[in-house]
């Protein structure tokens, strides 16, 4: 169901954090409109007139329709992937991003919360600040932990728990896969194949379903983050 | 009104993350039962059946009235103070620790989401880190500049934007005035002094405002709070 309101998403397709809401935007069924933010050069008009702190993802929410590059006074401005999340799961309550029950929506919070505290610090740990990889795979034997025996963190349907975490799953193993990172050349092919045994099996089968979603399909382009991490200074090997 | 459940509150009361949670359980009158954790001892059962983080604060919500110190194993167990000023706000919807309107919510979220990323920062650099009164000062600047002119951080009524906030500021209105931090004896007034003049009158106003909530006078014991930061060894002066 289209909104009242225009929604403008600016992003870029390598972020985590973007494809979060990314995911989100497409779950709820929004309309909105793209703009894939420069960040290598970010324009002086975002970090002006869109989100002081520069990062993205940010989105813009009502006002005027104008062009991304020429944000409207009137829109509302937000950032923070996380709480651009709960605005969408408030906007279209019919879609699902949370569940209506108290103790379940406290435990995907707390899900979400615990990705940007505990995964995400073993995904920079491993593929950005040369630790070992007992560092990451610990992060993600932590947080297998936390899910039940099957089906989503908080149930049989995804919510905003699951999508805050699939984008650093889906990059984990991508990343691996590729042998992309600061550590040393044939070591992430050895990581997944130890990410792919029977101590992962729950991530794995998680990791399966979270694929198997429609928004999921419609959002990842895997040759295109095949080659973006390819891309990055920070991954070139001597 | 009283809830269908049991709530059990962990908490110490000189922890600001603590104080959140009691504002907002005062706030939507909960009933509950309040059990002061041994922050420097922290008891096994604490750690194993109530928060594997160890961190306080934490809620029981739920299970059968136990001892807080034998916790069910039916209860639900939560933890990070804002995902439970976010449950408190689903459970008791009518006490408006956030608004109905999803833009208003969206804007309390961030401004929490900011003082956790902002405020906090330059007080623990001020207070505990040793670096100049400036990065406190500048980290209040830009929180100042995020409130409306008047009134609260999305309204005329307080929210959990604003119990989010408040226990940092209290605090550092009084660690400065009784000269307490990692700073040279002597400094704390001279920056209260720079803190009460007319850079941050805005700041001023929206403090006595939330010093006249009836949530935070029933929270608040200045005496106690002196005396608790008085005794931490990292404030010992030779
Ligand atoms: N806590 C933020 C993190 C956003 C973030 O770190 N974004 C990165 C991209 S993944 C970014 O904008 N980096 C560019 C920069 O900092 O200049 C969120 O959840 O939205
Ligand atoms: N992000 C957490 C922070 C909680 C936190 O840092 N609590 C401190 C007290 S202020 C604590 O438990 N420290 C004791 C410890 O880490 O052992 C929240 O919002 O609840």
């Amino acid at each position: 169901m289209a909104q009242k309101e225009q929604i403008t998403f600016y992003t870029h397709f390598y972020s985590p954090y973007c494809d979060r809401v990314h995911l989100a935007l497409e779950e709820v069924k929004a309309d909105y409109t793209v703009y894939t933010v420069d960040v290598m050069n970010k324009p002086k008009w975002y970090t002006e007139q869109i989100n002081p702190v520069g990062k993205i993802p940010a989105i813009t929410y009502g006002g005027p329709k104008v062009k991304p590059e020429e944000p409207s006074p009137e829109s509302c401005k937000l950032r923070e992937s996380l709480v651009i999340l709960e605005f969408l799961a408030d906007l279209f309550p019919e879609a699902g991003l949370l569940p209506t029950d108290p103790v379940l929506r406290a435990k995907a919070r707390l899900f979400a919360s615990d990705v940007d505290a505990h995964v995400f610090e073993g995904f920079k740990a491993y593929f950005f600040m040369r630790e070992p990889a007992s560092k990451l795979l610990d992060a993600l034997d932590r947080f297998q932990q936390q899910l039940p025996a099957r089906g989503f963190a908080v149930g049989d349907k995804w919510t905003l728990a699951d999508m805050a975490a699939a984008p650093f799953l889906v990059r984990t193993y991508l990343l691996l896969e590729h042998d992309l990172g600061v550590y040393p050349a044939g070591e992430g092919p050895k990581t997944l194949a130890l990410l792919r045994g029977e101590r992962f099996a729950r991530l794995n089968q998680y990791l399966a379903d979270l694929r198997a979603q429609p928004s999921f399909k419609a959002t990842w382009d895997e040759a295109a983050q095949v080659a973006i991490w390819k891309s990055n200074p920070m991954f070139k090997r001597e």
